[in-house]
């Protein structure tokens, strides 16, 4: 985690949970009006997938995520004069697309379980996965195309700009898996595309709604695509070394995973003893037979000498590096100084959170 | 077939072969143009589901299709009285989302081959079948929206509502395959859904793109949504009494597919011995584990049965009151008298068609 900073001050000014949380209530009721629209079963299967019920179609009190996506669209809206209510048909349109990338890509990659519950096509078979993966992906648009403005028709653009990426790094993160290294250029090409690409779309579409100008959409798309890249080197982070009481994954999740995270392919690249006998050690786990029955402590090691390489000071580093990048990008876009406070905490929160 | 009627006098007067091969010419270009902006390898695997490569990427003569719907979108700008290269984003548009639900449909239903050709989850794999699939999808709206208009605009929310009844018609279909009885309404509906939606969308978006109000994009809607039932009810009889050498499909292709279309949901609901029997039979098979050895002469008494209960007159009844149905519409235009013809013709064409 990135040591204290600037960033621990400026977090008692602005108070997030009350942001996020700005956001979360004007989105919830027009995700939930949107999803309601999808045809049986296509509707229960959506309502599954957004934890609103459980798999034999009981309500649940779902924990709706952290909701960074809806909290920076509504904020967004404010940089263009506009009352923050005008970001929610972009909150809930890159919601959609979103949870469209969450059902197709758990499908592909064969994952079996999402925030502790059973996947959308473990539970009610592909075809419906595919299908109300397709169905949220065309939701997105109506909500987002329904007002009929200019503006709509220009945030739709950006968001299929977004959605391009998202789709891009899904083909790369593929591809990845399918070979023994992998740049750091290349893992941070993927995870711009994967999660960088639709942050700045939730950054710029409150604004693009609201009337903003092309350059200040463009700058704050640069301030959420870093902010996303800051979000994922994090995520990197408590991918292995997370608390698993605080974010729900498994010990050492993504190395049980085999996934080629920021601070695995920084420590592979980084050279030196640790490193070559990190590639060594992973080199072999991708052939054995015996990986599924490997102990806490063979994770342990592999995460040591991740450690010991480099790989995990290198990625806080560049989660730090990322959300200077990020912030600086505010700086070149004219906003009322408490919306930029907003913006700046958000970003805070990003790289200090434990889940 | 409809016997002789004012169509077959029609037809001379506009050339079919032309209208369509000026929606092929000019909307080719700019789809291959499009498909090539994915990156690999998703551009390979668009461009062996649209038959211009083979498994092993070379290229080939693709036949292209019967490219109605391309045709209808380039006809449909002359509405507006705008060039019919006004109506070519829409065009390429409407076939991008045409065969993002090809890819998805074939895998979720298990099709291995389409046009001759293994489809793209039996030589790509699943995975890519989806992320093509999206891709598709996604640059559906990039190709609709880049020109920035107004227009784009509206034609995109028209594309959004075709889309959302395509899949609410894949849907139907999925849950239809599970019961043993479809009424003919559930399967009109159905039909509209899965063909009806993306013709309408196809006989309006230039219009759309050339100016037209929605008044005008709507009646040219009501006509492409029963041109589709029209098509559909042809492709219907010829899935059961077409000619193998003229459809590429195999002799009574939907029996094999157990397909419960217009002729057979037709002759169960007409009641009488027939009906009777053809019903006990197909309840039999449902069940018969011996299906997929069944003879010539099996299917050919099934499809006996069908026309004897009615359901061969019915379907071909069904097909010629759509047809009226939708040029009757055209009257509800102002387009000058030769754009009429052109639409009248392709109607006709559709109709007649003995593929």
């Amino acid at each position: 985690m990135p040591p204290a900073s600037p960033a621990d001050a400026r977090r008692t000014a602005v108070d997030v949970a009350a942001l996020l949380e700005r956001g979360r209530t004007l989105a919830t009721p027009v995700l939930r009006e949107a999803a309601g629209r999808l045809a049986p079963p296509m509707d229960t299967v959506a309502a599954y997938h957004f934890g609103w019920i459980d798999a034999h179609g009981n309500p649940t009190e779902g924990d709706g995520g952290k909701a960074v996506r809806p909290a920076l669209a509504v904020l967004s809206a404010e940089v263009a004069g506009a009352d923050p209510k005008t970001g929610v048909p972009g909150a809930v349109a890159v919601e959609l697309v979103h949870n469209f990338s969450l059902l197709h890509d758990d499908l592909m990659d064969g994952d079996e379980q999402r925030r502790h519950r059973d996947t959308v096509w473990k539970v009610h078979g592909p075809a419906q996965a595919i299908l109300v993966g397709d169905a949220l992906f065309a939701l997105a648009y109506e909500v987002l195309l329904e007002s009929g403005t200019a503006g709509a028709g220009r945030a739709a653009r950006r968001l299929t700009a977004a959605t391009r990426a998202l789709i891009d790094g899904q083909a790369q993160d593929i591809s990845y898996e399918h070979r023994d290294r992998v740049s750091v250029e290349e893992c941070l090409e993927m995870e711009g595309n994967k999660t960088g690409a639709l942050l700045a779309c939730a950054s710029s579409v409150g604004a693009v709604l609201g009337g903003a100008g092309e350059k200040d959409a463009d700058t704050l798309e640069r301030y959420g695509y870093h902010l996303g890249l800051a979000f994922q080197a994090v995520d990197d982070l408590l991918g292995i070394w997370g608390d698993p009481v605080a974010t729900g994954k498994q010990t050492w999740s993504d190395l049980r995973q085999r996934k080629k995270s920021l601070p695995v392919v920084a420590a592979l690249a980084a050279g030196g003893s640790a490193s070559e006998r990190l590639g060594e050690l992973l080199a072999a786990d991708a052939k054995s037979t015996d990986f599924a029955n490997f102990s806490e402590e063979e994770f342990a090691a592999r995460a040591a000498l991740i450690e010991e390489a480099g790989g995990r000071e290198w990625t806080a580093a560049e989660a730090r590096r990322q959300h200077t990048i990020a912030i600086e990008a505010l700086g070149d876009v004219d906003m009322p100084e408490q919306v930029r406070e907003k913006f700046t905490a958000l970003a805070d929160f990003v790289v200090v959170r434990k889940r």
